[in-house]
This record gives structure tokens, C-alpha cells and sequence, in this order.
């Protein structure tokens, strides 16, 4: 690790837009740190693919990043995390961390009755790997996956509070509650955008955990501990948040600016496949 | 052309499982011709992105087909038809045809009053590609083009007949309805599987057409008039009917085999990146 420049930016991937809210939460956690953001919008979504093609997905986009010459890859996407990250990180010289330890940690740490609930993707909860997370943190809680994928569409077509969308997690979201959940993990990024519609139908007393929190603060004590966190007094060089695409880099940057703190001047479209 | 083999197969290609109902039609329509079908499952869906990406994608696709020996090639997927066909079409000593002229053909044969609805994902409608079709056949016809993004997440949800679906199509199709249509273009491979549903909301006076149908008899009838139509004495060298993947083969066997009149033995992935 010692010829990585502790200045050098941090990389974070997901399958296209979905991976911002990672990114806002180490905008807002780690404020000095710079990021290199890569969205695969020629190829999303991932959810409904298989751990092979997700893999090469992901082995392709470290490649990229590493052009970038980052110090640290944060996977901000579940599905990518659940089929990629174990053999992207034996692969690396450099720290590789995704979203679902972060998301589990937070749920065992929230459930008073020993039972979560976790939606996500079709490939997220086929893998099992929250349960398996989870029961490794802490054996003998209760797991309760359900796949939801509907929700990305449903997210992607704006209808946050619709009620189709109403109707859809109801459905959704009925079997979990039969189950006396007392935590919810929101295990796919684009669901913390139907938030309110979930807190309405499992009501006050469900915990809802968001991946995206806790991710910026394992990446923030990561840094800290390998001593590659930013000097917040070297200089900045070039833009502090960067961002690439594979496909329709204009309709990225405008949904990007809405939600992140920062205005998003630009986002450059690369051919991913060359990677 | 002298080079050609009657006897070679016919490709044909769609984003994932859609253009098997073309494949279908053209199973039933001309019944001695050989296909090798690709659905480039790893990458899809190819209607929410960018016409360079469907574009290269195409290219590539129409490059593994000629490994495969085609004598002649079907875009059959409305997107793809859309942004791709000119230019795929112009780069190829073999003819390439689409779905969308057959489409809109067959709605300017239905029509009585002009006034004609397409239906489509957000690309083939942005292109505006059916009005432009439509009006060069017949001036003065009036088109009506509506994007219905979640028809397709539906449909691969198995919701065809649902209150869900009942909701949405409602919605997008109550636009067209107030347009007073006689005619409605199914304009992308997957809406055929709502059919009953559009027949109840759309009432029993306006006729729905499948391009799949038409763009089957177009093959015939090129075939035949270019002397490329496959003797049906010819010794039949291997699978008559040969199906490959970018992703998820078992999957895609048996949602095939669910829908094509034979069942399919073996559907074999490839890496589609490597053409």
C-alpha cells in the first residue's frame, strides 16, 4: 500500500444512478475526499442477471477506475456487492468494500426481536447473502428476504408516491409483515427513494436501514485506519467529484444534480467494453 | 449474391425474449427456413438508452450472426428496428429487414378513419420513426405515439392479467383513446402478451396490430424474390432451429420453449462483447 497517494480519489461504481445516494452519503461524511463515479447505464440493470455477467461487468469497471488512479473501490450497488465483491477484493491491491456488511451491521444493530426483513433485487436476495451476513454477525436472528423488482422500474419512471407503486409494495411488503420484522434493510440503492411508502406500510415501529449511511462510514474509518484518508489542506487538482457513464451521460448529469449536493457540470461517456 | 446458400439459416435478434414472437411467425409462416436466434439477455433492455449504444450493440450482434452463416437477418425488436436498421442495413452485402415497416404497413392497411396509435418503449417513440414510416406510405394519416416504459418489467413479472397492469395501461392508453385511433401498432415485441388487455380498454373497434405477423410474411416474400428461399428437400444439417444468449441460457430456454410451437433442447451463451 505504500505507493498509493492518500490524495488520490476514491472510486465508486453501481449500475447507473442508483449508486449516487452512496456517493451524496461520503459527499456528506468524508467532505474532503475526492470521488471517481462510474454508472454503467449502457448496461443496467443488474438485478436480473447472473453472478458471471455481473462479474465480468464489475472486473471491467475496476479496470477503468484503476486508469483513474483511485485508492480505494466502493461497490455501491447490491447486486454487485452480493456477486462481485469477494473476487474483485481477492483481486486487488487496493481497499474494495460494497454496501451489504455495511447494511447488515446496521440491521443487527437496529433489531430488538431478532427478525429483519430484507428487500432487494432478484439476484440480491437469490444469493441469500444478507442472511448469511447477518447470521455470521450474530447466529440465531431471523432472515426474511423478499425480491422486489418492480421497485427499480417503478423508481426509474418517477412514480415515488403512485398508487400503483402503493399497490405494488403492498403486495411486496405483506409477507414480510406477516413475519413480525422489526428492520427492514432497503438491499438495492434505488429504494431509500420509496422511503415514505414503505414507512407508511410497515409503520412507525420497523427500523428502515439504508446501506448508503453506513458504507460512507466504514469507507471514512477504512481510510483512517490504513492512513490513506485525504489531507483536507493538499491541494485539489482537477474537479472533486467526477463522474462517467457508458450510455446517455446528459440524462445522468441532470439527475445526478438533483440529487447531490453539488451541482454536476459534466459526465463523460466511456466505451466500458474496452476495459 | 450468387454466393449465398439458400439453404443457410436466417438470423434473427432481439434484446432478450421479445423477438421470439417473431421467431414464432416465422416458424408458422414459412416452416422449412432455419433460424439462429440471439437475445442479448446480458445487456438488456435496450428501450430507455442511447441510439450509439443499440447502435454498437447491433453491430455486434449482426457480427456473430455472419459467424453463423446467415443468409439473411430480422431485427426483431422495435428499439433496435428504430435506431440501427438504416445504417446495419447499408454495412451488409445480405439483406437485414426490421419490424417496424412491416408495423406500420399493416396499420395503413387497417385504418379507416386515419388515425393511427404506436405504442413503444420511450426510444422507438422518441424516434418518431412510425409517424415518419406511416406518413411516407400514406400522407395526411394521423399518428398518436405513447411510451409505455413499465409494460415490459410487467410482462417479464408474468402480470398480464392484473390490477396492476389494468392501472397502468389505463393510463397510457387514455390518451390515445381520447385521440378517437382505429388502429393501434403494438410497437415492441413484449406488448403482444397484453393483448387482452388492450382489447378490453381499447373496446372491440380498433384493430391492434402485431408487426411480428407482417414482418414474418415480408421474409417470406423477400426470400422468395430474391431466390433465397430454403429448398425444403435440402438436408437439414444439424438443429433447425439454433438459439444463443449473452446471459441467463436456462432461463431463456424455457421461457422459449414456453412460447414457441417445439420445445428447445440447449440455448447456448456467448460473450456478445467479443465481436
Amino acid at each position: 500500500m505504500s505507493h498509493t497517494d492518500r490524495n488520490a480519489p476514491v472510486g465508486v461504481f453501481d449500475s447507473g444512478v442508483g449508486g449516487l445516494t452512496v456517493a451524496r452519503e461520503i459527499m456528506r461524511q468524508i467532505p474532503e475526499e475526492r470521488i471517481v463515479y462510474f454508472g454503467d447505464t449502457a448496461r443496467l440493470p443488474y438485478g436480473s442477471k447472473s453472478k458471471d455477467t455481473v462479474l465480468r461487468y464489475s472486473r471491467q469497471i475496476v479496470r477503468f477506475l484503476r486508469t483513474q488512479e483511485v485508492k480505494a473501490i466502493v461497490i455501491a450497488c447490491n447486486t454487485a456487492s452480493a456477486y462481485a465483491l469477494e473476487t474483485v477484493a481477492s483481486e486487488s491491491d487496493i481497499p474494495v468494500i460494497g454496501v451489504i456488511n455495511a447494511g447488515a451491521r446496521a440491521a443487527v444493530h437496529a433489531t430488538k426481536n431478532g427478525r429483519i426483513g430484507v428487500i432487494g433485487t432478484v439476484a440480491t436476495i437469490s444469493t441469500g447473502i444478507y442472511t448469511e451476513v447477518i447470521r455470521t454477525m450474530r447466529p440465531g436472528i431471523e432472515v426474511f428476504g423478499k425480491a422486489c423488482p418492480l421497485f427499480v422500474p417503478l423508481v426509474e419512471e418517477g412514480l415515488f408516491h403512485d398508487s400503483v407503486t402503493d399497490e405494488v409494495a403492498s403486495r411486496y411488503l405483506s409477507v414480510l409483515k406477516e413475519k413480525y420484522i422489526d428492520t427492514l434493510v432497503l438491499g438495492c440503492t434505488h429504494y431509500p427513494l420509496l422511503r415514505s411508502t414503505m414507512r407508511r406500510l410497515m409503520g412507525e415501529n420497523v427500523t428502515l436501514v439504508n446501506p448508503a449511511y453506513e458504507t460512507a462510514l466504514e469507507l471514512k474509518d477504512l481510510l483512517k485506519e490504513k492512513e490513506m484518508n485525504r489531507d483536507p489542506a493538499a491541494e485539489m487538482q482537477g474537479e472533486q467529484y467526477q463522474f462517467f457513464v457508458s450510455d446517455l451521460a446528459d440524462q445522468f448529469t441532470n439527475f445526478a444534480t438533483a440529487i447531490l449536493p453539488k451541482e454536476v457540470k459534466e459526465t463523460r461517456k466511456i466505451n466500458i467494453e474496452e476495459y
